[in-house]
């Protein structure tokens, strides 16, 4: 069976918008809303800023209540019976998250079992056929077929095949 | 740079042998120590009886102190000039030992960095040159070289190449 391995943050669960709030209601910035939707948070904040918002990553609970990306539950359901789905989290740059993320799947995801969830770091190390993933960085290195899922951090990029949404994902694979 | 997964439970870690000692001291058993060094639990102990090992590998805390296996340590840190080493944990399978096993791998092995830890289940999704892993079904589903570590459980497989112990590793790969 064709294996296909999904990201999480930013593809699965909406991390980038909940820190979108955070910063709007927490930091003292000059950056307007929009341009978040438009670019990084390294491109748009300050080194003390960016520490900020590595502090709220690394909260405990933080993860456990972001809600999901438009169509990702459904499209993942559809896909899992005709795909051997994989999701794999950079989970270890966040140590505080782990349990976060487990739970968060075994909420919206039960039907991934644990044999088919992944915790790393490079994501170069994954065999699988497909990966789904918002950073250019994954997505360059990964050995296999790469679909890169559009977010605010990879709007400029134009090397990768890209799928918008999980409606674009769900036409190129279903 | 050719890359090396390690397992962690009886690969780095002594965890058979601490869990021999919690059988011997809070089971009412009548297996004789020996042969828990000779074969699985699943080969020895009822149904009841390994669902309270199970229950202790879920337990906060199990992960986070076992001892090291004789040699581990140097002979990882050799390794790690020459070969780039990741090491790959079946940790999904036990909720509680996230950061147990993350932190006890920041104290027994600090040079290796997040990026190369792995938290999975089903390992036959990795894509490095070579894993060494005491599991024979990681080792059968492994798609490059697998180096069957001598663990109580595997004793009598014949079909891998084996290591017995980490002096034997480093002749086979420094």
């Amino acid at each position: 069976m064709i294996k296909i391995a999904l990201d999480m943050d930013d593809v699965l669960a909406a991390t980038h918008d909940k820190l979108i709030d955070y910063v709007l209601n927490h930091l003292d910035t000059d950056v307007a809303e929009a341009d978040f939707h438009q670019d990084s948070f390294e491109n748009l904040l300050s080194v003390k800023e960016m520490k900020q918002v590595h502090s709220v990553l690394n909260t405990p609970g933080f993860f456990r209540t972001i809600p999901l990306i438009d169509g990702a539950q459904e499209a993942v359901y559809e896909l899992s019976k005709h795909y051997e789905i994989y999701i794999a989290s950079a989970a270890m740059e966040f140590r505080e998250s782990f349990k976060d993320k487990f739970d968060w799947l075994d909420e919206h995801f039960p039907f991934i079992p644990w044999t088919n969830r992944i915790f790393c770091g490079d994501k170069s190390i994954l065999y699988t056929d497909y990966l789904i993933d918002d950073s250019v960085r994954n997505i360059a290195t990964f050995k296999a077929n790469g679909i890169l899922f559009t977010a605010p951090s990879n709007l400029r990029e134009n090397r990768f095949v890209r799928a918008d949404n999980w409606e674009e994902v769900k036409k190129m694979l279903l």
